[in-house]
């Protein structure tokens, strides 16, 4: 499991040379929203979506430079979604990563704006991926991007969420919730990463189906750990999902049953990556790194 | 002038038509987003961006069903940035084009998200420009939205906005404010019709420049409008800049100067039009009932 664990590392390394670059210049009049942007942005975090781009862009045989700004695109994309979750109007968080949430340091307003900002950048960005990479590729990268982000998917997800809040969901609306928060941006970062990379139909095909179940896996294994995670590890209260009468796959189908679908689903992620043969072999680590995570 | 409203007519029309194409498909689980995104899409406006990339493109010579996914995705944009900026963290509006505002409508938490999701759905929108257009002339289109859409742009001119509340705030940046909170988008909105409409370089410099100089004019005659505006026109009372201590071209030099330098921008915005010879008559119309208008 090291191995994947200094590849997470390499990957950040790489993400911070280069997300620098793609950040809007200071201007006086405005700079109260960057500094917002990039409080968010630098706040830490595993880089996991980075990572799925720069791994599956090279499994397909592509360059991991040309995949940067696509990388650096998702992860602005993932900090907008923090920063319009925590707001007062959502889960209301003041804390995120053991630091004041976006809102609580700079206000609401400039929160609100600074996730409509990086949104915005992420697909600015996108489109500065290097020019020997063919247009159409790029376009698409960023068209894949887009609609995995909206109400077909992750904001989708997050509708679903609201709409479940204290209320008693069944497994299929859950398993939706989850493809769609979570799972969503999981794929746009692992199909983008084929696309910049050239890889064939079937590579994006199998990329997707990789991104579906580890999404999933990742989701049941968050209701799995707060019922058995370790509090200090988690950095919250076990028990948090029960005391909030929230759906769960473990309220609704057992802490036993649902350690089981982690597995499956995590086996069936590693299947899915077949196609790249020894290519996938960090991601393989990475998706088992994902799972026995405690945190 | 009756010219240019019929130009506004025609493509109003023309967006209405191909709207509907670019929605997401309705899903029990997520109709709140949808409903919310078409509740203020179809909320009415005079949808001058969008006749702007209609009328450039054809005016480089392009053909009008080719710039349909351009046009609607800078509506997207600005609807999405009516939604947030009536947030109650923002200007706190419960109304908007006499009806009520999204998040009255449909509450805050669905209305940040309807405004997130219609932002996603822009860039997923350019995307879908006909293929017989060079994806090349597409990526660009939507790296320019993108890039005025932002920090530096739209985003930018807000967060001025929000500094200037309440207090006295110089003529230089008041400019800088106008420029980029109306004027980026109009700008986008008139480059994205260049490029889509395969404009020459000089093009799309002149462009850029009837938007800046129309977007000023645009952003003084409402500060004038709210002097000596017809309050039954307006739909809102006049005086309210004063009322509410905001700096305003009026406040800063007067009431004929202001008159003075609309007359001025819209000349010079007028005057940038050259390079396209008579195809640009109906931009020219548009300028001149733009700043005829009496709300």
């Amino acid at each position: 499991m090291s191995n994947s664990c200094s590849m997470l590392d390499e990957h950040i390394s790489r993400f911070n040379k280069h997300i620098g670059e793609y950040m809007p210049r200071e201007n006086p009049l405005y700079n109260s929203v960057i500094d917002a942007m990039n409080y968010s942005l630098t706040a830490g975090g595993k880089r996991i979506r980075p990572a799925l781009v720069y791994e599956f862009c090279t499994a397909c045989g592509g360059n991991a430079d040309d995949a940067s700004a696509a990388a650096c695109a998702v992860e602005m994309i993932h900090t907008y979604s923090l920063i319009h979750d925590d707001l007062p109007c959502m889960d209301d968080d003041d804390f995120r990563r053991g630091r004041q949430s976006c809102h609580k340091a700079f206000g609401e307003d400039i929160a609100l704006l600074a996730g409509d900002a990086l949104q915005a950048l992420a697909f600015e960005t996108v489109a500065k991926t290097p020019e020997s990479v063919d247009s159409r590729r790029v376009l698409k990268a960023s068209a894949f991007l887009a609609k995995r982000c909206g109400a077909a998917g992750m904001v989708g997800g997050q509708i679903i969420d609201l709409a479940c809040e204290g209320r008693h969901a069944p497994i299929d609306t859950l398993t939706t919730m989850y493809l769609l928060k979570t799972g969503a941006l999981i794929e746009a970062a692992s199909v983008m990463g084929c696309i910049i990379g050239g890889g064939s139909k079937e590579q994006i095909a199998a990329a997707s189906s990789f991104a579906n179940k580890l999404g999933l896996a990742f989701q049941i294994q968050d209701d799995v750990l707060d019922v058995e995670g370790d509090e200090a590890l988690l950095g919250k209260p076990i028990g948090s999902d029960e005391a909030s009468d929230k759906s769960t796959y473990v309220s609704l189908i057992g802490l036993s049953h649902s350690k089981e679908l982690v597995k499956k689903y995590t086996d069936e992620a590693k299947g899915a990556l077949e196609i790249f043969g020894s290519r996938a072999d960090r991601l393989r680590d990475l998706a088992d790194y994902l799972i026995i995570r405690q945190k």
